[in-house]
């Protein structure tokens, strides 16, 4: 077990800094996707991500597919809706545009309800909104990575299951699995799908997505051909249930390195209570929340219960852009990501502090940042 | 660098056994996937691939996409062919079965030109087919992995470019690349698809694509949306061109980590001339067809020129099936895969020799598998 050489602290919203034991999976000698040792692996990280989604229900599947987060975008729309079917896309940022872009792609009608910056759509506004016609699907931006805005999944759930009972919940959990609290059966929700390099803290390069029973039988019923091959549920459903029951089973190479190194992760995650790492996201989120505040600067989710725990987007001062202080952050040891959200692109910065970075007590990567925030700032001129 | 544990050699055709310098790669800590140090491996990685191509046509465009081989096929069905257009796909496995039905899944119509098992279309036949109907696509699988027959691809190329010069020759180099001669420019061939885990010898997790001028060209001319969203070129072209020019761009997240093992990988495969590397392929090769011969063994692929220089298909002797030889083999230390062409699957083995078990010379991985083989056959009863 080797440690990692020096480094500058990763502590964008994703890819974030990984622990040693989860890296040195990644190195695990090459094995056959076939064969028994990868297979017994394979299946019980498929049981784990189950554990990580707070779900017991034997018919809700879980999916790990070789590719990202975006992927879950296109198993969503190439196989829980049909083409010329309506879906609703609350829109919180960046991530609805492409989610409704993939839609398009598949003959999928998108149908946005937008909200301001640092907002997110109203419970009321999108209650009339499922009452104007008949949505196949809703999906939600649990947490917007290009905003930190935070959606509350919960109550939009019971809505939704309230006012348009036909329509399949779906989270895209991109930021949010493994750092915000997500009760998959409890609250009914059909659809998470999520990435291995952000809260989970597996490396880039896995698409993880966790369907209800009801979104498998909506799959089943469906009358047209699954609209994608690669990202097609038909071809890997009985891969993943074969897995999971330890048999091998073929329909395309999966990465038996990245599938260790998520197997690391999740018996790390699981090792302690989930509500205590939820709650340590939370504790250490709102530490650096005030940090912002004392230091004059807001955020863009402007109210606090629309602000993520894992990450934090901040305004910069007036003068100040982003490609003029991101270069004098990672002189001093700490990467943060620019702007994402075209409109105010260099106007803000996005600090991610997700995993390791906030779980592992050994690491001051939290307070290294917020130290070179402040110096940063002032160097630049700035005087809070 | 550390190097791997005692493991069995994994002696099929992929994942194949990887160098400890491309495994400590996998380990590598965490970047952003838009940060100027990965920015630039991304954008040598690209540019490795061209030569590995044997390309210099600046017109060609390289991808490398988080997902599998089989996400090729999409990138090709969804990109290069419109719904309702005629595709010829040559059969010589497994393989082509589902490439058919990839593009069945985009609307597009493949007619398939089959072969008897072991065999390989003859010229002839798809010349004629050929002039039967306008195909926009041709596809051909260079090695079936399945059955271990070799395609000729510089006379098949020819060939289509003098009866139907408006056919995209597409090769599936799955199973071939880094094994076998590919003179993309010289040759005239418009997309190689393949994967990491095979000969490039990196871990699995990325799809591979080289794209002639003209398919881009062929691309940029369609009338209809790319049909997947995940493996649009419209959505990566911008990107792979950005990260070759060396400036940060985003669409999905890639791998960091796998993108450094595939730098590593081609640096290696590339500090050597190419045409020693296939020599030696075709080299070691001989070697094991003669051993097999001499244990009185047959291959699946009958004629010396359909035989595959990177894996070799073997009839297991009447009486002895595959789930019975391969157990005792991994006793030996020595991983096979079993067979994969339905009719005949339990009949016949699988050897994969490729990347450092052919070319390392420290290695002893094929002396030991063919030790082996006649032992373990022995074991069964069999006397050669």
């Amino acid at each position: 077990m080797s440690s990692q050489p020096p480094h500058p602290a990763l502590l964008i919203p994703g890819p974030i800094e990984f622990d040693d034991a989860v890296l040195n999976a990644m190195s695990h000698y090459s094995e056959s996707h076939v064969g028994g040792p990868f297979v017994k692996c394979f299946g019980e990280t498929l049981s784990m991500l189950r554990q990580l989604f707070q779900s017991t229900d034997p018919a809700a599947q879980p999916f790990v597919i070789s590719g990202s987060g975006t992927l879950g975008w296109d198993q969503v729309a190439a196989n829980l809706a049909e083409p010329g079917d309506d879906v609703l896309v609350l829109h919180t940022g960046y991530f609805a545009d492409s989610f409704a872009d993939c839609f398009d792609t598949y003959g999928v009608k998108p149908t946005q309800l937008k909200a301001p910056i640092g907002d997110r759509p109203q419970l009321d506004e999108i209650e009339k909104a499922l009452k104007e016609k008949e949505y196949k699907i809703i999906t939600v931006t649990h947490v917007d990575t290009s905003t930190g805005v935070l959606s509350e999944i919960k109550g939009l759930s019971e809505m939704v299951h309230r006012v348009s009972p036909n329509t399949l919940v779906v989270v895209d959990g991109v930021c949010s699995v493994g750092c915000e609290e997500i009760r998959f059966d409890d609250w009914g929700i059909d659809v998470v799908l999520t990435a291995s390099q952000k809260a989970i803290g597996c490396p880039a390069g896995l698409s993880i997505v966790m369907a209800s029973g009801r979104a498998i039988e909506r799959f089943k019923s469906r009358k047209t051909k699954p609209a994608s091959y690669f990202g097609s549920w038909k071809n890997w459903l009985p891969i993943m249930q074969n897995y999971e029951a330890k048999k091998p089973s073929y329909f395309a190479t999966p990465s038996p390195q990245l599938i260790h190194a998520l197997h690391t992760s999740l018996t790390q995650i699981l090792s302690k209570p989930l509500s205590a790492r939820f709650a340590r996201h939370k504790e250490v989120s709102q530490h650096i929340k005030s940090a912002v505040s004392a230091l004059g600067l807001k955020q863009l989710a402007s109210k606090p219960e629309n602000q993520a725990n894992g990450m934090t987007a901040i305004y910069l001062p007036e003068g100040i852009q982003a490609p003029q202080i991101l270069p004098n952050l990672l002189q001093k040891g700490v990467i943060f990501a620019g702007g994402l959200h075209k409109e105010i692109a260099t106007k803000y910065v996005r600090f991610g502090h997700m995993g390791v970075s906030v779980m592992d007590e050994n690491r001051d990567d939290v307070k290294r940042a917020l130290e070179a925030l402040r110096e940063g700032l002032g160097e630049a001129g700035y005087k809070a």
